[in-house]
């Protein structure tokens, strides 16, 4: 990686009576460039000039001290030199040229801001920054570290695009299940009128039979871990704007799956009538009116379902008598436009999940994480009786974020829930329990009173993952379910008959 | 309104032996081209012309039987006198001007679909049709009745733009309610922290105590509507595409407050890489470019609750045995882009509420309406103790459709509920029960066993307005609220406090 500046340190006066001064004070300046570098690295003054109340300098460096924090490095000494011998001040700097190599195997056939430039050449990226006159990088973006957010994006798109593989370490197998059943419930659940296609993609509608079966799966969370462990009910909201998306971090990647959401441009009827006329003469709704007529996206439809939890305690301090905080939301539905294999209700783009969070001291939330592991398992095992398994795996906030490098917080991740599918052999995931770190409370500037780290961890019940595990396994047919589970469920409510 | 005609008949052969025959025909067409029109109306065949195997035709006309309907009346009597005399035979229609004049008080600043251009002249709207060699409009268009839609719309537009007024009638009145409370809920519960502002327009995020008292109010219509009525419980989906809109009808007027879904053009990483990196690099979301990588909107967030229910039956003949079939829907959440005087969770963007949808013959349709008010009386007068009104109103279909012209439906219709505001005086109404007649088993094509009309009713608890209602006549304070309420909300949660 390679730097190459051009920059001019402005002054309030010509500083001509100060130049054998400065002269010294950029022959020493290797000290300040160089510092905290391993030895032989870091910033190089290639050049420097003083003409009247400008100093000019070029600058160019490895990764170690990148040539614009060796400028900014510069500032504060230079200043202090020029005004307390010379009562010259610094007004401000220019950049004049700036130029980064980034080593690369592939060429980027989009526009970067701030870059005017980008040429790949012989393994390297070369990128010329958008400055000078009427650049859109100046003195404000390089206080601001704009540089640097290039060269991450850079490294962390050159590492990782194309070959991003989940890491996937099984924790624990339960044993086999006696069952014989191995047909694919969907189809069973479509042949006995359970279920229906709803009219979009990857959506279904759930008759009497099937939905008393999710509201079996709710009860069954509300009895054995949201009542034993005292978790109060909220409702999160379901559309999620960018604010939270960008507090949460999910507005760095997480484009490709949302359902976006456009509101009208305004709700004046007469700004609708030609589609509203349209639609009356042709019997034709008119997609690419209707797209000029709506705002540009505010957000998505819930996504991950926690986000929006956050802003009820955003910029909040949080009194440590009240920690660990334990809360659930089962309000309404998530959103994902999956890839093109959907099968059936496995995966869906449309689906309903019970989300539990908690917050509190790193080992409050450990603690609390150990405590919804214990309930998992004594449902899965004692109620459902699942041939299951737990594995821990990529956090979920590195995957759907693009987030790479392992957060540095021991004991945070995320735990996946997988069960065989009898009738495939494959592992369906149905749930999973992530400790996300200091990650959501930073983001959302939430403290604790004493100032310690606030943690917090999230747990997504999927309905239709548990249906499909549970079905897959035991069949529809109640009398082949287990004892407990058939008594949570009650009696088979009568279905919606066609002929 | 007049219409201006000129059309050819384009038959199979040289009709030049047939011209005394046809000469006959039109001098005796007047019975045809007026038939059923009141004395003096319907249409003239002002010339006509044999022309080889073409016959051109001009037709004028007032409303009662339109140029093109007279056109398509001579067809077929032609057919059979050419075909049985001389064995030539109808090949087509050519349209070849289509001129329409509809009284009106203003101009139309848009398209309209088939239409080629529209001039406002001493009172009235001059349409020409946008016939001839390349237009859109052709005999196939003159089949599917294009005109009669056109006119529809130009009508129902010039009757009601602008001008539409709600009727509104009062059927009852509850006793006003013992309580001195006054206060704006909405402000009350802000400060003891029950609700926050979520990060969207009229959208809140409902914390533990707000939350159980959504939560009470759906155990109250759980146990007092829907176990006593034996409804049953189905999860109906949440995003509602155009196909599901043009059936149900509100695709015909619902566009100014939709919050329209976009998928994205694809969910190919690199297609979104762009955008990922922009806001990597700026940590602002790039909503332009966003907005052309994402494809047309699909439809939008649930609006009406009950559409998607009728996929489930959509195309099906339901056995006779089975009705009235009864169930309800408390899945998720609904959104509308309300106007600017968004107050409180009086008036929101996003909501929750327990849609109870019933269909059956009509006399059991309305019969369950019966049923369901008296059940919302008990509870409103012995458990939640309002002061309440109910009032018949414009049917929801035509307010939120824009249809006008009362549906020949007797019986069918919407009832409001509505509750006294002490802070404020006002009256809000806080949820609706309708009988929808035929209108959505027509629209999704079901039937009965037997053949008589399938009819169906809806009615919406709106758990933001019941809030509304309740906490305004009662207060916040438990040891205020009536105690048949009490007893099914229990102990108030301790909530989250932040300091």
């Amino acid at each position: 990686m390679k730097f190459h500046l051009r920059a001019s340190f402005r002054l309030s006066a010509d500083a001509s009576k100060a130049e054998a001064a400065i002269s010294v004070f950029f022959s020493n300046a290797k000290n300040i460039v160089q510092k905290g570098a391993p030895e032989g690295h870091g910033a190089k003054i290639i050049e420097w000039k003083l003409t009247g109340n400008r100093i000019d300098l070029i600058i160019d460096s490895d990764r170690y001290v990148r040539a614009h924090d060796a400028l900014l490095r510069l500032r504060r000494p230079l200043a202090e030199l020029l005004g307390n011998n010379y009562k010259i001040g610094i007004r401000g700097l220019d950049i004049n040229e700036f130029q980064i190599e980034v080593e690369s195997h592939r060429d980027i056939g989009h526009k970067i801001p701030y870059v005017r430039n980008i040429r790949y050449e012989d393994g390297f990226l070369k990128l010329e920054l958008d400055v000078g006159e009427n650049g859109s990088l100046g003195q404000s973006e390089i206080e601001k570290r704009i540089p640097d957010r290039i060269v991450n994006l850079l490294e962390e798109k050159l590492q990782t695009y194309g070959g991003k593989s989940e890491h996937w370490e099984l924790l624990w197998e339960s044993s086999p299940k006696e069952s014989n059943y191995n047909k694919d419930p969907t189809n069973e659940m479509i042949k006995r009128n359970w279920i229906k296609h709803g009219a979009s993609r990857g959506q279904w509608i759930y008759g009497p039979q099937a939905t008393q079966l999710f509201r079996t799966f709710e009860k069954i969370v509300l009895e054995e871990i949201i009542k034993p462990l005292s978790y109060l009910e909220m409702i999160f909201p379901k559309l999620d704007t960018w604010d939270v998306w960008k507090k949460s971090g999910h507005a760095k990647g997480v484009y490709p799956e949302i359902y976006f959401v456009c509101p009208p441009k305004t709700r004046d009827p007469a700004f609708w009538e030609e589609v509203m006329d349209y639609y009356k003469v042709t019997h034709e709704v008119p997609q690419e009116l209707i797209k000029e007529k709506i705002d540009v996206p505010i957000g998505g439809m819930c996504y991950a379902q926690c986000p929006t939890f956050w802003g009820f305690i955003q910029g909040a301090t949080l009194p440590n008598d009240d920690l660990p905080i334990k809360v659930f939301d089962r309000s309404g539905t998530s959103h994902r436009y999956e890839s093109g294999g959907i099968h059936g209700i496995e995966r869906v783009d449309e689906f309903h999940r019970i989300e539990i969070v908690w917050l509190g001291t790193r080992e409050q939330t450990l603690e609390e994480a150990e405590k919804l592991k214990e309930r998992y398992k004594y449902i899965f095992e004692t109620i459902l009786k699942l041939h299951w398994r737990i594995a821990w795996v990529t956090p979920w906030f590195m995957a759907q974020e693009g987030e790479t490098g392992l957060a540095k917080m021991e004991g945070a991740g995320t735990v996946d829930y997988e069960a065989l599918l009898p009738y495939n052999g494959n592992w369906i995931e149905f749930q999973n329990l992530s400790v996300n770190g200091e990650k959501y409370p930073k983001g959302f500037s939430v403290k604790t009173q004493l100032g310690e780290p606030l943690w917090s961890g999230c747990s997504g019940v999927g309905l239709e993952r548990w249906a499909s595990a549970f079905l897959a396994q035991n069949g529809l047919d109640p009398e082949n379910w287990p004892e407990a589970f058939r008594k949570y469920f009650g009696n088979m409510p009568k279905g919606i008959r066609t002929l």
